[in-house]
């Protein structure tokens, strides 16, 4: 029951095609539209923002899930549709009119994202007319796949893909997403938009539990800068045609499809942490010996998200006692006498502390190993057998750069 | 009744002396101690940090402020005698043993601070041989009280201190403190070492009222990274000796005397925010028309404590929608579609949302409202007549470059 990776992001999935566009709402000319459409209604499920302030398209795709059926998805970069009143609800209804036309489903069956700036108005008919052109481009490629990621970008520098296949009962089931994510990234859930494709034939409730599941310890364990967005969104689409057995809860298909899906979501939520704003490098958190897994969760989410750890990994400095600061106010109960910490990368792996007390390391060894693209931070515990892992990035200048005049 | 401000930080009350001295615990022969020790035995009253890990001193502290009776303070800068282990405790009680002899009190009446780098080992004879030398020097003086409080900054740039004087009953009571900050300084309790002295003749229970009452809205509403630290302190001390009517719970003393104390903790907790890490503008949140005063706190807490508001504000940035996107994440509810929120500073005041939409605003007058030193940030969330103000500062380069190699 093997998961390989594959190619193609949300167009791996048979009956997916995707496209981009410049619509004109960025500057540049640069692709600020992309669209994601299946040749068969999808079942969906998803999950939004916690933030009490849900921009218009969170709570139109909210109303589309609750039906559980969809078929099409549109996102902008640039602007958020947040804070936009009474005209951002209106925007959402024009965007899936437009969609409904064009494409020939019904306007409750699409789905509309958006990203950028909170608080300005939508241009409704820029949006419709790029809704146009992305209809007439729709391909199932790589190319498009590749397309659409890129156009859903803000601050990030990397498109983010991610894709594998597995069988179920001979039938090739293939899983593919796209996220993107940079600023305003902290769990609860963590702030990005995130789409996922696949041919799975599955029930609804099933792919939601799946949804849930994964989430919590994929995109829900990744902190940048501790902002819960008004918009972030993640919604799984399935289209049934893989002609697998249908799965549903519980057995062997059912752990496989969530072991596929954990895959693709693991992989693309380390892609986000690494391209957080600003990042120079990748900072992974692991807590294990915790007394829950809950505990273990809060524990590593503290310390990932901590500024003084997070500039601490930037200047590649073994400040191994912000990191049990950052324990020690993370809410969870622990014995600080039995926690012991190990910082490791490419380049080895140190023990920095023991049973809560300094050790006598190497400095500049330790630097050495802080002073790489992709740092880990292991914790310790000594209570009990639950783990996490959490993902982040270090706090740099051009975070402070690139917030300190977003909108400009 | 009138609350007159006056100078003289710790040594403002009658029967307090201070001295300062540099103990080689710190590069460059700066002060890194400081003493403050009362004439008399004080009543005393504190709170400390809600981190799990607490810093040796704390621990110590703790057991002394539960025996209600204290003479003297000593406070190193440069190591924070945390995450040291049974070492850390041994260093205190030599310390407190050191004050016992050289001023001949309990040692369970000496009470201790440490504040730095966590983790490393504390140079035990160096604190031993500075208590012998700061004895030598108390003063009670303005000279002396300031040395002290500059002895106690670490990458503070500010020495802190604030006094007033009130009437009770013919009597003149003085109340003055001293405080330092900079990193690691967020609520619960708000990371910082803070000092108060007074001649008020109080009981222990009323001063230990009186405490807990003021820190809720002073040091517990200030915000400057989000961490939480090891070492957080608050402390205050009762001479009595301004011979007043003893101050007992309720009635118009008690009244007084806390909003003498309110006076001097509010005026240290705004100083301490001016001057967080790398700040180059205080930024105050005030919540107003909120349903109870623990949900505007709340919500207070979370605009100043979002790093995408502070980069906003570093940038004089009038970017609204990360306020209300932070009020939304805050846990506390409200309606969206109620909030008003405006900027303000010594340049104006302007509008920017009104019922959650975007106001049509000036930018260049915006931009030259936040562009000074002290910017506040309104906002009304129309449901109640519950009301909070949160300080912070805003998240610069100076910020990223004191903390990404704050050991060497």
């Amino acid at each position: 029951m093997e998961i390989r990776s594959i190619t193609g992001g949300v167009c791996a999935a048979r009956g997916f095609k995707a496209a981009a566009t410049a619509a004109g709402i960025r500057h540049g000319g640069r692709d600020d539209m992309a669209m994601i459409a299946c040749d068969v209604p999808c079942v969906v499920a998803g999950t939004f923002t916690s933030n009490v302030v849900k921009a218009a398209p969170v709570q139109w795709d909210m109303k589309v899930v609750m039906k559980a059926r969809a078929q099409a998805v549109v996102v902008n970069s640039g602007l958020a549709n947040a804070c936009t009143g009474r005209d951002g609800m209106e925007c959402c209804e024009a965007e899936a009119l437009a969609m409904s036309e064009t494409l020939g489903i019904p306007a409750d069956s699409a789905l509309i994202g958006s990203t950028g700036v909170i608080g300005a108005p939508m241009p409704v008919e820029k949006l419709v007319n790029g809704i146009h052109a992305l209809s007439a481009k729709l391909e199932h490629s790589e190319a498009a796949a590749e397309a659409a990621a890129r156009a859903i970008m803000t601050t990030d520098t990397r498109v983010k893909q991610a894709a594998v296949e597995l069988e179920i009962h001979g039938r090739t089931v293939h899983i593919g997403g796209m996220t993107k994510g940079s600023g305003m990234i902290h769990p609860n859930m963590c702030t990005m938009l995130a789409y996922v494709t696949t041919d799975a034939l599955i029930n609804r409730s099933c792919l939601e539990r799946a949804a849930h599941a994964v989430i919590e310890d994929t995109f829900n364990m990744i902190s940048v800068d501790g902002d819960t967005s008004t918009n972030d969104t993640f919604l799984v689409l399935a289209s049934g045609l893989a002609e697998n057995p249908r799965i549903e809860v519980g057995g062997i298909d059912y752990d496989l499809f969530c072991r596929g899906l954990h895959a693709v979501c693991e992989d693309l939520a380390r892609q986000m942490a690494a391209d957080g704003e600003g990042a120079h490098k990748s900072v992974t958190v692991t807590v294990d010996g915790a007394t829950g897994v809950q505990a273990a969760r809060t524990l590593a989410r503290s310390v990932v998200s901590s500024n003084l750890v997070k500039t601490a990994m930037a200047g590649s400095d073994a400040n191994w006692g912000r990191v049990l600061c950052a324990l020690g106010y993370s809410g969870a109960e622990f014995s600080p006498d039995l926690v012991c910490v190990e910082f490791s990368s490419s380049e080895g792996s140190i023990s920095v502390c023991e049973h809560g007390s300094p050790v006598d390391f190497d400095e500049d060894r330790a630097r050495r190993i802080l002073d790489t693209d992709a740092v880990e931070i292991h914790c310790h515990m000594g209570l009990g057998s639950a783990a996490a892992t959490a993902y982040g990035c270090d706090l740099t200048h051009e975070y402070i750069n690139i917030n300190a005049d977003y909108r400009s």
